[in-house]
Protein backbone atom coordinates (compact mmCIF):
# COMPACT_ATOMS: atom_id res chain seq x y z
CA UNK A 1 0.00 0.00 0.00
CA UNK A 2 2.79 2.40 -0.35
CA UNK A 3 1.66 5.76 -1.85
CA UNK A 4 -1.44 4.82 -1.38
CA UNK A 5 -4.28 6.82 -0.11
CA UNK A 6 -5.71 5.08 3.25
CA UNK A 7 -9.73 5.31 2.62
CA UNK A 8 -12.26 3.87 5.08
CA UNK A 9 -15.58 2.67 4.45
CA UNK A 10 -18.92 1.90 6.54
CA UNK A 11 -21.89 0.03 5.70
CA UNK A 12 -24.14 0.74 8.14
CA UNK A 13 -27.14 -2.00 8.12
CA UNK A 14 -30.05 -2.53 10.57
CA UNK A 15 -28.30 -5.12 12.46
CA UNK A 16 -24.60 -4.29 12.13
CA UNK A 17 -22.10 -1.47 10.83
CA UNK A 18 -19.26 -2.90 8.96
CA UNK A 19 -16.14 -0.61 9.74
CA UNK A 20 -13.87 -1.22 6.44
CA UNK A 21 -10.27 0.55 5.63
CA UNK A 22 -8.74 -0.23 2.91
CA UNK A 23 -6.91 1.56 -0.76
CA UNK A 24 -8.38 1.58 -3.77
CA UNK A 25 -5.91 -0.55 -5.56
CA UNK A 26 -5.94 -3.42 -2.35
CA UNK A 27 -9.64 -3.43 -1.33
CA UNK A 28 -10.90 -3.72 2.21
CA UNK A 29 -7.55 -4.92 3.88
CA UNK A 30 -9.70 -5.14 7.45
CA UNK A 31 -12.86 -4.54 8.94
CA UNK A 32 -14.33 -4.04 12.55
CA UNK A 33 -17.85 -5.16 13.14
CA UNK A 34 -20.36 -3.07 15.49
CA UNK A 35 -23.65 -3.79 16.55
CA UNK A 36 -26.39 -1.12 15.51
CA UNK A 37 -28.00 0.46 18.83
CA UNK A 38 -29.33 3.81 19.33
CA UNK A 39 -26.95 6.05 17.93
CA UNK A 40 -25.29 7.43 20.88
CA UNK A 41 -24.34 3.90 21.55
CA UNK A 42 -23.47 3.09 18.02
CA UNK A 43 -21.39 5.99 17.29
CA UNK A 44 -18.69 5.45 19.80
CA UNK A 45 -18.20 2.40 18.60
CA UNK A 46 -17.12 2.99 15.32
CA UNK A 47 -15.35 6.14 16.36
CA UNK A 48 -12.95 3.22 18.47
CA UNK A 49 -13.27 0.58 15.47
CA UNK A 50 -11.96 3.60 13.25
CA UNK A 51 -9.19 4.50 16.17
CA UNK A 52 -7.74 1.24 16.46
CA UNK A 53 -7.91 0.20 12.30
CA UNK A 54 -6.05 3.95 11.93
CA UNK A 55 -3.22 3.16 14.11
CA UNK A 56 -2.70 -0.34 12.28
CA UNK A 57 -3.02 1.17 8.81
CA UNK A 58 -2.65 5.33 9.26
CA UNK A 59 -5.39 8.02 9.29
CA UNK A 60 -8.32 7.35 6.56
CA UNK A 61 -8.02 10.58 3.74
CA UNK A 62 -11.60 9.62 2.71
CA UNK A 63 -14.68 7.92 3.70
CA UNK A 64 -17.63 6.30 1.80
CA UNK A 65 -20.69 5.32 3.58
CA UNK A 66 -23.38 2.84 2.48
CA UNK A 67 -26.14 2.84 4.86
CA UNK A 68 -29.51 1.86 4.99
CA UNK A 69 -32.18 4.23 3.41
CA UNK A 70 -34.04 6.27 3.19
CA UNK A 71 -31.38 8.84 3.00
CA UNK A 72 -30.75 11.78 1.39
CA UNK A 73 -28.26 10.91 -1.56
CA UNK A 74 -28.11 14.06 -3.56
CA UNK A 75 -25.23 16.57 -2.62
CA UNK A 76 -27.09 19.50 -4.61
CA UNK A 77 -30.30 18.94 -2.68
CA UNK A 78 -31.25 19.53 1.25
CA UNK A 79 -30.84 16.77 3.65
CA UNK A 80 -27.92 15.35 1.71
CA UNK A 81 -26.61 12.67 4.07
CA UNK A 82 -29.60 12.51 6.30
CA UNK A 83 -31.79 9.43 7.45
CA UNK A 84 -35.00 10.18 6.60
CA UNK A 85 -38.51 8.43 7.21
CA UNK A 86 -37.09 4.76 8.81
CA UNK A 87 -38.91 2.84 11.24
CA UNK A 88 -35.47 1.93 12.99
CA UNK A 89 -35.87 3.24 16.59
CA UNK A 90 -33.56 6.54 16.80
CA UNK A 91 -32.22 6.80 13.54
CA UNK A 92 -35.03 8.90 12.01
CA UNK A 93 -33.39 12.08 11.12
CA UNK A 94 -29.59 10.89 11.92
CA UNK A 95 -27.66 13.46 9.97
CA UNK A 96 -24.39 11.45 8.48
CA UNK A 97 -22.46 13.85 7.49
CA UNK A 98 -22.39 16.06 11.11
CA UNK A 99 -21.79 12.63 12.97
CA UNK A 100 -18.98 11.38 11.16
CA UNK A 101 -17.72 14.97 11.16
CA UNK A 102 -17.87 14.48 14.73
CA UNK A 103 -15.44 11.73 14.60
CA UNK A 104 -13.07 12.37 11.92
CA UNK A 105 -12.90 16.35 11.83
CA UNK A 106 -14.87 18.37 9.14
CA UNK A 107 -11.76 18.40 6.44
CA UNK A 108 -12.53 14.63 4.96
CA UNK A 109 -14.28 14.01 2.18
CA UNK A 110 -17.17 11.90 2.59
CA UNK A 111 -19.84 10.35 0.46
CA UNK A 112 -23.06 8.76 1.11
CA UNK A 113 -24.97 6.60 -0.43
CA UNK A 114 -27.68 3.81 -0.22
CA UNK A 115 -26.17 0.41 0.58
CA UNK A 116 -28.02 -1.03 -2.49
CA UNK A 117 -26.95 2.26 -4.68
CA UNK A 118 -23.05 1.38 -3.60
CA UNK A 119 -23.42 -2.48 -3.87
CA UNK A 120 -24.47 -1.58 -7.65
CA UNK A 121 -21.53 0.30 -8.41
CA UNK A 122 -19.48 -2.24 -6.82
CA UNK A 123 -20.89 -5.06 -9.01
CA UNK A 124 -20.69 -3.15 -12.48
CA UNK A 125 -17.04 -2.47 -11.81
CA UNK A 126 -16.53 -6.41 -11.43
CA UNK A 127 -14.37 -8.02 -14.53
CA UNK A 128 -17.94 -10.35 -15.11
CA UNK A 129 -20.18 -6.81 -15.69
CA UNK A 130 -17.53 -4.68 -17.14
CA UNK A 131 -19.00 -4.49 -20.47
CA UNK A 132 -22.75 -3.82 -19.04
CA UNK A 133 -23.46 -0.21 -19.63
CA UNK A 134 -26.41 -0.45 -17.60
CA UNK A 135 -27.17 -2.56 -14.78
CA UNK A 136 -29.56 -3.44 -11.69
CA UNK A 137 -28.47 -4.61 -8.49
CA UNK A 138 -31.69 -6.03 -6.07
CA UNK A 139 -30.72 -7.33 -2.83
CA UNK A 140 -33.27 -9.86 -1.37
CA UNK A 141 -33.11 -10.21 2.70
CA UNK A 142 -34.56 -9.14 5.27
CA UNK A 143 -36.01 -6.32 3.10
CA UNK A 144 -35.93 -5.25 -0.69
CA UNK A 145 -34.04 -3.09 -2.06
CA UNK A 146 -32.60 -2.12 -5.73
CA UNK A 147 -30.34 0.47 -7.27
CA UNK A 148 -28.96 1.36 -10.83
CA UNK A 149 -25.69 2.00 -12.52
CA UNK A 150 -26.12 3.28 -16.10
CA UNK A 151 -22.71 4.73 -17.74
CA UNK A 152 -20.80 4.05 -15.02
CA UNK A 153 -22.80 6.29 -12.73
CA UNK A 154 -25.24 5.37 -9.88
CA UNK A 155 -28.99 6.72 -10.92
CA UNK A 156 -30.29 9.57 -8.85
CA UNK A 157 -33.67 11.17 -9.38
CA UNK A 158 -35.32 13.11 -7.19
CA UNK A 159 -33.85 10.80 -4.72
CA UNK A 160 -33.26 7.31 -4.45
CA UNK A 161 -35.02 4.36 -6.18
CA UNK A 162 -37.05 2.05 -3.50
CA UNK A 163 -37.33 -0.84 -5.87
CA UNK A 164 -38.60 -3.10 -3.20
CA UNK A 165 -42.03 -1.59 -3.47
CA UNK A 166 -42.57 -2.02 -6.72
CA UNK A 167 -45.91 -2.92 -6.93
CA UNK A 168 -46.65 -6.41 -8.22
CA UNK A 169 -49.68 -9.03 -9.37
CA UNK A 170 -50.50 -10.99 -6.76
CA UNK A 171 -49.58 -14.77 -7.52
CA UNK A 172 -51.99 -17.14 -8.91
CA UNK A 173 -50.85 -19.71 -6.26
CA UNK A 174 -52.21 -17.09 -3.49
CA UNK A 175 -55.10 -15.32 -5.21
CA UNK A 176 -56.00 -12.89 -2.92
CA UNK A 177 -55.04 -13.88 0.01
CA UNK A 178 -53.92 -10.36 0.63
CA UNK A 179 -50.80 -10.77 2.27
CA UNK A 180 -48.51 -8.42 2.32
CA UNK A 181 -45.96 -7.98 5.15
CA UNK A 182 -45.35 -4.22 4.16
CA UNK A 183 -47.29 -2.44 6.59
CA UNK A 184 -47.18 0.82 3.70
CA UNK A 185 -48.64 -1.59 0.69
CA UNK A 186 -50.39 -4.40 0.16
CA UNK A 187 -49.31 -5.75 -3.38
CA UNK A 188 -45.51 -4.42 -3.59
CA UNK A 189 -42.66 -6.60 -4.00
CA UNK A 190 -40.57 -6.36 -0.59
CA UNK A 191 -44.38 -7.15 1.28
CA UNK A 192 -44.54 -10.30 -0.85
CA UNK A 193 -41.33 -11.53 -1.58
CA UNK A 194 -38.97 -10.17 1.51
CA UNK A 195 -37.49 -12.87 3.82
CA UNK A 196 -39.57 -10.87 6.39
CA UNK A 197 -42.70 -11.92 3.79
CA UNK A 198 -41.54 -15.29 3.67
CA UNK A 199 -40.84 -15.74 7.59
CA UNK A 200 -44.49 -14.11 8.29
CA UNK A 201 -46.20 -15.82 5.73
CA UNK A 202 -45.11 -19.86 6.20
CA UNK A 203 -44.30 -19.65 9.84
CA UNK A 204 -41.04 -20.64 9.68
CA UNK A 205 -37.47 -18.97 7.92
CA UNK A 206 -37.04 -19.40 4.65
CA UNK A 207 -33.23 -20.93 5.48
CA UNK A 208 -35.32 -23.87 7.24
CA UNK A 209 -36.86 -25.17 4.24
CA UNK A 210 -36.42 -27.79 1.94
CA UNK A 211 -36.50 -27.65 -1.43
CA UNK A 212 -40.00 -28.78 -1.98
CA UNK A 213 -41.23 -26.00 0.56
CA UNK A 214 -44.33 -24.66 -1.27
CA UNK A 215 -42.86 -20.93 -0.19
CA UNK A 216 -40.37 -21.35 -2.88
CA UNK A 217 -42.80 -21.76 -5.68
CA UNK A 218 -44.53 -18.37 -4.66
CA UNK A 219 -41.01 -16.83 -4.10
CA UNK A 220 -40.01 -17.35 -8.06
CA UNK A 221 -43.42 -15.85 -9.19
CA UNK A 222 -42.45 -12.68 -7.41
CA UNK A 223 -39.37 -12.86 -7.69
CA UNK A 224 -39.95 -13.48 -11.64
CA UNK A 225 -42.65 -10.80 -11.99
CA UNK A 226 -40.08 -8.47 -10.83
CA UNK A 227 -37.54 -8.92 -13.79
CA UNK A 228 -40.47 -8.30 -15.76
CA UNK A 229 -41.27 -5.04 -14.42
CA UNK A 230 -37.52 -4.34 -14.41
CA UNK A 231 -37.25 -5.38 -17.72
CA UNK A 232 -39.82 -3.41 -18.78
CA UNK A 233 -38.75 -0.19 -16.76
CA UNK A 234 -35.31 -0.09 -17.24
CA UNK A 235 -34.21 -2.17 -20.05
CA UNK A 236 -31.12 -2.86 -18.26
CA UNK A 237 -28.36 -5.34 -19.62
CA UNK A 238 -28.04 -7.54 -16.21
CA UNK A 239 -29.83 -7.73 -13.14
CA UNK A 240 -27.71 -9.06 -10.25
CA UNK A 241 -29.47 -10.55 -7.16
CA UNK A 242 -27.87 -10.45 -3.60
CA UNK A 243 -29.09 -10.87 -0.22
CA UNK A 244 -29.56 -13.98 2.21
CA UNK A 245 -32.85 -15.23 -0.16
CA UNK A 246 -30.86 -16.07 -2.96
CA UNK A 247 -28.48 -17.95 -1.11
CA UNK A 248 -30.69 -21.29 -2.00
CA UNK A 249 -29.01 -22.83 -4.52
CA UNK A 250 -31.72 -23.70 -6.85
CA UNK A 251 -34.03 -20.04 -6.67
CA UNK A 252 -32.24 -18.20 -9.51
CA UNK A 253 -32.65 -20.71 -12.22
CA UNK A 254 -36.27 -21.44 -11.26
CA UNK A 255 -36.51 -17.17 -11.43
CA UNK A 256 -35.00 -17.34 -15.36
CA UNK A 257 -37.72 -19.73 -16.02
CA UNK A 258 -40.51 -18.12 -14.66
CA UNK A 259 -39.43 -14.86 -16.43
CA UNK A 260 -39.50 -16.31 -19.55
CA UNK A 261 -43.47 -17.57 -18.58
CA UNK A 262 -44.24 -14.52 -17.75
CA UNK A 263 -42.71 -11.96 -20.23
CA UNK A 264 -44.54 -14.11 -22.92
CA UNK A 265 -42.06 -13.89 -25.36
CA UNK A 266 -42.31 -10.20 -25.75
CA UNK A 267 -38.47 -9.62 -25.22
CA UNK A 268 -35.93 -11.33 -27.59
CA UNK A 269 -34.55 -12.51 -24.43
CA UNK A 270 -30.28 -12.06 -23.97
CA UNK A 271 -28.92 -15.35 -22.91
CA UNK A 272 -30.60 -15.88 -19.16
CA UNK A 273 -27.68 -16.78 -16.74
CA UNK A 274 -25.81 -13.81 -18.70
CA UNK A 275 -29.17 -11.39 -17.65
CA UNK A 276 -30.14 -12.71 -14.41
CA UNK A 277 -27.22 -13.68 -12.00
CA UNK A 278 -26.27 -13.61 -8.77
CA UNK A 279 -23.70 -11.23 -6.72
CA UNK A 280 -20.10 -12.15 -7.51
CA UNK A 281 -19.12 -9.87 -3.79
CA UNK A 282 -22.50 -12.02 -2.00
CA UNK A 283 -22.76 -9.61 1.21
CA UNK A 284 -19.38 -7.76 0.68
CA UNK A 285 -20.79 -5.66 -2.15
CA UNK A 286 -21.97 -2.38 -0.28
CA UNK A 287 -18.63 -2.44 1.77
CA UNK A 288 -16.70 -2.45 -1.30
CA UNK A 289 -18.92 -0.09 -3.53
CA UNK A 290 -18.09 2.45 -0.32
CA UNK A 291 -14.46 2.02 -0.78
CA UNK A 292 -14.99 3.00 -4.09
CA UNK A 293 -17.16 5.86 -3.41
CA UNK A 294 -14.48 7.28 -0.83
CA UNK A 295 -11.75 6.85 -3.55
CA UNK A 296 -13.28 9.22 -5.58
CA UNK A 297 -14.41 11.38 -2.55
CA UNK B 1 -35.00 31.28 -40.32
CA UNK B 2 -32.38 33.54 -42.20
CA UNK B 3 -29.61 31.50 -41.85
CA UNK B 4 -31.49 28.43 -39.71
CA UNK B 5 -30.77 25.17 -40.56
CA UNK B 6 -33.63 23.39 -42.07
CA UNK B 7 -34.07 20.14 -40.00
CA UNK B 8 -36.94 17.22 -40.74
CA UNK B 9 -38.83 15.39 -38.57
CA UNK B 10 -41.06 12.61 -38.58
CA UNK B 11 -43.35 11.17 -36.17
CA UNK B 12 -44.00 7.55 -37.51
CA UNK B 13 -47.48 5.77 -35.26
CA UNK B 14 -49.43 2.66 -36.18
CA UNK B 15 -51.73 5.04 -38.32
CA UNK B 16 -50.51 7.99 -39.15
CA UNK B 17 -46.65 9.36 -40.43
CA UNK B 18 -46.07 13.15 -39.85
CA UNK B 19 -43.90 14.62 -41.64
CA UNK B 20 -42.36 17.98 -40.03
CA UNK B 21 -40.35 20.59 -41.53
CA UNK B 22 -38.56 23.64 -39.49
CA UNK B 23 -35.68 25.18 -37.46
CA UNK B 24 -34.21 25.07 -34.05
CA UNK B 25 -35.08 28.21 -33.55
CA UNK B 26 -38.71 28.10 -34.97
CA UNK B 27 -39.97 24.48 -34.22
CA UNK B 28 -42.56 23.03 -36.46
CA UNK B 29 -42.98 25.68 -39.53
CA UNK B 30 -45.23 23.01 -41.71
CA UNK B 31 -46.41 19.18 -41.49
CA UNK B 32 -47.74 16.90 -43.87
CA UNK B 33 -49.50 13.89 -42.82
CA UNK B 34 -49.39 10.65 -44.49
CA UNK B 35 -51.37 7.77 -43.58
CA UNK B 36 -49.46 4.12 -42.10
CA UNK B 37 -49.89 1.75 -44.88
CA UNK B 38 -47.58 -1.06 -45.72
CA UNK B 39 -43.86 0.40 -46.23
CA UNK B 40 -44.07 0.40 -49.60
CA UNK B 41 -46.75 2.30 -50.10
CA UNK B 42 -45.92 4.63 -47.27
CA UNK B 43 -42.65 5.18 -48.11
CA UNK B 44 -43.36 6.96 -51.44
CA UNK B 45 -46.16 9.42 -49.71
CA UNK B 46 -43.63 10.44 -47.20
CA UNK B 47 -41.02 11.32 -49.91
CA UNK B 48 -43.22 13.15 -51.71
CA UNK B 49 -44.46 14.95 -48.32
CA UNK B 50 -41.09 15.96 -47.85
CA UNK B 51 -40.28 17.53 -51.54
CA UNK B 52 -43.50 19.62 -51.12
CA UNK B 53 -41.89 20.66 -47.72
CA UNK B 54 -38.64 21.08 -49.48
CA UNK B 55 -40.15 22.76 -52.17
CA UNK B 56 -41.02 25.29 -49.69
CA UNK B 57 -38.25 25.91 -46.97
CA UNK B 58 -35.28 24.41 -48.61
CA UNK B 59 -33.37 21.15 -48.36
CA UNK B 60 -33.56 19.44 -44.91
CA UNK B 61 -29.69 19.16 -43.70
CA UNK B 62 -30.85 16.69 -40.73
CA UNK B 63 -33.75 14.55 -39.59
CA UNK B 64 -34.99 12.82 -36.53
CA UNK B 65 -37.41 9.75 -36.20
CA UNK B 66 -39.65 8.86 -33.33
CA UNK B 67 -41.58 5.77 -34.55
CA UNK B 68 -43.29 3.20 -32.65
CA UNK B 69 -41.31 0.32 -31.14
CA UNK B 70 -40.10 -1.98 -30.03
CA UNK B 71 -37.09 -0.21 -32.41
CA UNK B 72 -33.36 -0.11 -31.96
CA UNK B 73 -32.16 2.79 -30.03
CA UNK B 74 -28.50 1.94 -29.69
CA UNK B 75 -26.78 3.49 -32.72
CA UNK B 76 -23.35 1.55 -30.78
CA UNK B 77 -25.51 -1.93 -31.09
CA UNK B 78 -26.26 -3.76 -34.34
CA UNK B 79 -30.36 -3.27 -35.55
CA UNK B 80 -30.38 0.52 -35.30
CA UNK B 81 -32.70 2.30 -36.62
CA UNK B 82 -34.05 -1.33 -37.00
CA UNK B 83 -38.41 -1.96 -36.29
CA UNK B 84 -38.27 -5.17 -34.06
CA UNK B 85 -40.56 -7.14 -32.91
CA UNK B 86 -44.04 -5.82 -33.89
CA UNK B 87 -47.74 -6.76 -35.18
CA UNK B 88 -47.84 -4.42 -37.39
CA UNK B 89 -48.36 -6.39 -40.75
CA UNK B 90 -44.93 -5.47 -42.73
CA UNK B 91 -42.91 -3.35 -40.69
CA UNK B 92 -41.05 -6.20 -38.70
CA UNK B 93 -37.69 -6.02 -39.71
CA UNK B 94 -38.16 -1.90 -41.07
CA UNK B 95 -34.83 -0.72 -41.70
CA UNK B 96 -35.44 3.51 -40.90
CA UNK B 97 -32.22 4.01 -41.70
CA UNK B 98 -31.38 2.76 -45.15
CA UNK B 99 -35.37 3.44 -45.97
CA UNK B 100 -34.30 7.14 -44.89
CA UNK B 101 -31.00 7.38 -47.01
CA UNK B 102 -32.85 5.97 -50.00
CA UNK B 103 -35.46 8.94 -49.77
CA UNK B 104 -32.66 11.65 -48.47
CA UNK B 105 -29.49 10.68 -49.68
CA UNK B 106 -26.59 8.47 -47.67
CA UNK B 107 -25.37 11.77 -45.90
CA UNK B 108 -27.99 12.76 -44.29
CA UNK B 109 -27.12 13.16 -40.78
CA UNK B 110 -30.21 11.23 -38.97
CA UNK B 111 -31.50 10.11 -35.39
CA UNK B 112 -34.18 7.34 -34.62
CA UNK B 113 -36.06 7.24 -31.20
CA UNK B 114 -39.15 5.58 -29.91
CA UNK B 115 -41.83 7.96 -29.54
CA UNK B 116 -42.16 8.30 -25.99
CA UNK B 117 -38.45 8.70 -26.04
CA UNK B 118 -38.36 11.47 -28.02
CA UNK B 119 -41.63 13.36 -26.32
CA UNK B 120 -39.83 12.56 -23.07
CA UNK B 121 -36.87 14.78 -24.54
CA UNK B 122 -39.69 17.35 -25.34
CA UNK B 123 -41.45 17.75 -22.36
CA UNK B 124 -38.36 17.97 -20.22
CA UNK B 125 -37.49 20.90 -22.28
CA UNK B 126 -40.57 22.61 -21.86
CA UNK B 127 -40.22 25.89 -19.66
CA UNK B 128 -42.41 24.13 -16.75
CA UNK B 129 -40.04 21.39 -16.43
CA UNK B 130 -36.85 22.95 -16.62
CA UNK B 131 -35.79 22.36 -12.89
CA UNK B 132 -36.79 18.69 -13.52
CA UNK B 133 -33.59 16.48 -13.92
CA UNK B 134 -35.90 13.23 -13.75
CA UNK B 135 -38.88 13.28 -16.11
CA UNK B 136 -40.89 10.28 -16.95
CA UNK B 137 -43.10 10.65 -19.64
CA UNK B 138 -46.11 8.00 -20.23
CA UNK B 139 -48.65 8.40 -23.00
CA UNK B 140 -52.08 6.40 -22.32
CA UNK B 141 -53.93 5.81 -25.52
CA UNK B 142 -54.34 2.82 -28.04
CA UNK B 143 -51.35 1.33 -26.11
CA UNK B 144 -49.12 2.51 -23.40
CA UNK B 145 -45.81 3.68 -23.53
CA UNK B 146 -43.01 5.65 -22.06
CA UNK B 147 -39.57 7.39 -21.65
CA UNK B 148 -37.63 8.37 -19.49
CA UNK B 149 -34.94 11.56 -19.55
CA UNK B 150 -31.91 12.00 -16.55
CA UNK B 151 -30.01 14.90 -16.86
CA UNK B 152 -30.94 16.17 -20.03
CA UNK B 153 -30.21 12.83 -22.33
CA UNK B 154 -33.22 9.84 -22.81
CA UNK B 155 -32.35 6.97 -21.27
CA UNK B 156 -31.35 3.78 -22.56
CA UNK B 157 -30.24 0.36 -21.11
CA UNK B 158 -29.90 -2.77 -23.74
CA UNK B 159 -32.55 -0.97 -25.51
CA UNK B 160 -35.45 1.34 -24.13
CA UNK B 161 -38.09 0.82 -21.30
CA UNK B 162 -41.30 -0.74 -22.57
CA UNK B 163 -43.13 0.86 -19.27
CA UNK B 164 -46.66 -0.08 -20.97
CA UNK B 165 -45.31 -3.92 -19.95
CA UNK B 166 -44.88 -3.05 -16.23
CA UNK B 167 -47.01 -5.61 -14.25
CA UNK B 168 -49.51 -4.07 -12.30
CA UNK B 169 -51.86 -5.81 -8.78
CA UNK B 170 -55.15 -6.53 -10.44
CA UNK B 171 -57.39 -3.86 -9.23
CA UNK B 172 -59.17 -4.88 -6.09
CA UNK B 173 -62.26 -3.85 -8.47
CA UNK B 174 -62.56 -6.56 -10.18
CA UNK B 175 -60.00 -8.85 -8.72
CA UNK B 176 -59.22 -12.65 -10.72
CA UNK B 177 -61.16 -11.12 -13.99
CA UNK B 178 -57.84 -12.36 -15.61
CA UNK B 179 -58.94 -10.01 -18.02
CA UNK B 180 -55.83 -8.33 -20.01
CA UNK B 181 -56.36 -6.77 -23.73
CA UNK B 182 -52.14 -7.85 -23.84
CA UNK B 183 -51.69 -10.85 -25.90
CA UNK B 184 -48.16 -11.21 -23.90
CA UNK B 185 -48.90 -10.38 -20.34
CA UNK B 186 -51.83 -11.22 -17.98
CA UNK B 187 -51.12 -8.69 -15.79
CA UNK B 188 -49.22 -5.89 -17.44
CA UNK B 189 -50.20 -2.12 -17.60
CA UNK B 190 -51.08 -1.59 -21.14
CA UNK B 191 -53.16 -5.09 -20.56
CA UNK B 192 -55.30 -3.52 -18.18
CA UNK B 193 -54.87 0.19 -18.60
CA UNK B 194 -54.74 1.28 -22.35
CA UNK B 195 -57.38 2.66 -24.07
CA UNK B 196 -57.57 -0.78 -25.80
CA UNK B 197 -58.08 -2.44 -22.42
CA UNK B 198 -60.86 -0.16 -22.01
CA UNK B 199 -62.76 -0.79 -25.07
CA UNK B 200 -62.15 -4.73 -24.53
CA UNK B 201 -63.34 -4.39 -21.06
CA UNK B 202 -66.37 -2.34 -20.98
CA UNK B 203 -67.67 -3.01 -24.77
CA UNK B 204 -67.28 0.39 -25.95
CA UNK B 205 -64.64 3.78 -26.31
CA UNK B 206 -63.52 5.45 -23.49
CA UNK B 207 -64.34 8.77 -25.41
CA UNK B 208 -68.03 8.24 -25.37
CA UNK B 209 -68.21 7.20 -21.40
CA UNK B 210 -70.16 9.63 -19.35
CA UNK B 211 -67.96 10.84 -16.06
CA UNK B 212 -69.49 8.09 -13.62
CA UNK B 213 -68.84 5.32 -16.22
CA UNK B 214 -67.42 2.65 -13.70
CA UNK B 215 -64.82 1.93 -15.95
CA UNK B 216 -63.29 5.33 -14.93
CA UNK B 217 -62.20 4.74 -11.25
CA UNK B 218 -60.82 1.07 -12.57
CA UNK B 219 -58.88 3.09 -14.95
CA UNK B 220 -57.53 5.47 -12.09
CA UNK B 221 -56.84 2.16 -9.92
CA UNK B 222 -54.29 1.36 -12.42
CA UNK B 223 -52.73 4.66 -13.63
CA UNK B 224 -52.29 5.30 -9.97
CA UNK B 225 -50.50 1.54 -9.22
CA UNK B 226 -47.99 2.48 -12.14
CA UNK B 227 -47.43 5.75 -10.51
CA UNK B 228 -46.24 4.19 -7.74
CA UNK B 229 -44.07 1.45 -9.46
CA UNK B 230 -42.61 4.19 -11.20
CA UNK B 231 -41.84 6.32 -8.03
CA UNK B 232 -40.58 3.30 -6.31
CA UNK B 233 -38.41 2.16 -9.80
CA UNK B 234 -37.40 5.41 -10.78
CA UNK B 235 -37.92 8.29 -8.05
CA UNK B 236 -38.57 10.78 -11.09
CA UNK B 237 -38.55 14.55 -10.21
CA UNK B 238 -42.29 14.61 -12.49
CA UNK B 239 -44.44 12.26 -14.23
CA UNK B 240 -45.79 13.50 -17.43
CA UNK B 241 -49.26 11.93 -18.58
CA UNK B 242 -49.84 12.09 -22.45
CA UNK B 243 -52.08 10.20 -24.67
CA UNK B 244 -56.16 10.44 -25.47
CA UNK B 245 -57.11 8.85 -22.36
CA UNK B 246 -55.57 11.86 -20.18
CA UNK B 247 -57.61 14.45 -21.98
CA UNK B 248 -60.45 13.74 -19.89
CA UNK B 249 -60.80 16.41 -17.00
CA UNK B 250 -61.13 14.23 -14.03
CA UNK B 251 -58.49 11.62 -14.74
CA UNK B 252 -55.55 12.82 -13.56
CA UNK B 253 -56.71 14.73 -10.31
CA UNK B 254 -58.07 10.93 -9.59
CA UNK B 255 -54.95 9.66 -10.61
CA UNK B 256 -53.14 11.85 -7.93
CA UNK B 257 -55.67 11.08 -4.75
CA UNK B 258 -55.90 7.40 -5.36
CA UNK B 259 -51.56 7.54 -5.50
CA UNK B 260 -51.96 9.14 -2.25
CA UNK B 261 -53.80 6.22 -1.15
CA UNK B 262 -51.99 3.82 -2.58
CA UNK B 263 -48.27 4.65 -1.55
CA UNK B 264 -49.56 4.28 2.00
CA UNK B 265 -47.56 7.53 3.39
CA UNK B 266 -43.94 6.03 2.08
CA UNK B 267 -42.82 8.66 -0.02
CA UNK B 268 -42.35 12.28 1.14
CA UNK B 269 -45.04 13.24 -1.73
CA UNK B 270 -43.69 16.20 -3.21
CA UNK B 271 -47.14 18.50 -4.47
CA UNK B 272 -49.02 16.40 -6.36
CA UNK B 273 -50.00 18.83 -8.81
CA UNK B 274 -46.34 19.04 -9.50
CA UNK B 275 -45.53 15.57 -9.69
CA UNK B 276 -48.18 13.80 -11.78
CA UNK B 277 -48.86 16.09 -14.67
CA UNK B 278 -50.40 16.73 -18.37
CA UNK B 279 -48.74 16.82 -21.41
CA UNK B 280 -48.35 20.70 -22.72
CA UNK B 281 -47.68 19.70 -25.81
CA UNK B 282 -50.20 17.25 -26.15
CA UNK B 283 -50.24 15.26 -29.33
CA UNK B 284 -47.60 17.01 -30.24
CA UNK B 285 -44.76 15.92 -28.20
CA UNK B 286 -43.36 13.19 -30.52
CA UNK B 287 -43.15 15.47 -33.19
CA UNK B 288 -41.16 18.24 -31.40
CA UNK B 289 -38.80 15.69 -30.02
CA UNK B 290 -38.02 14.66 -33.35
CA UNK B 291 -37.19 18.27 -34.35
CA UNK B 292 -35.01 18.64 -31.28
CA UNK B 293 -32.82 15.12 -32.20
CA UNK B 294 -32.51 16.39 -35.80
CA UNK B 295 -31.06 19.08 -34.38
CA UNK B 296 -28.25 17.48 -32.41
CA UNK B 297 -27.67 14.62 -35.09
Amino acid sequence: MKGERVLGAIEAGGTKWVCGIGTAADGIMEEIVVPTGQPDATLPAVVAAFEDLQGRYGRVTALGVATFGPVGVRPDVAGYGVIQNTPKPGWRGFDFLSAMTACFGARLPMVVETDVNAAALAESRQPANRDCGSLIYLTVGTGIGGGMVLDKRIWKGRGHPEMGHLLVPESSLELASGFSSCPFHQHCLEGKASGTAMRERWGSSAETWPDDHPGWDLEVDYLAAAVVSLTAGWAPERIVFGGGVVESEPLLPMVRERFLELAGGYWEAPPLDQYVVRSSLKNRAGLVGALMLAAEA
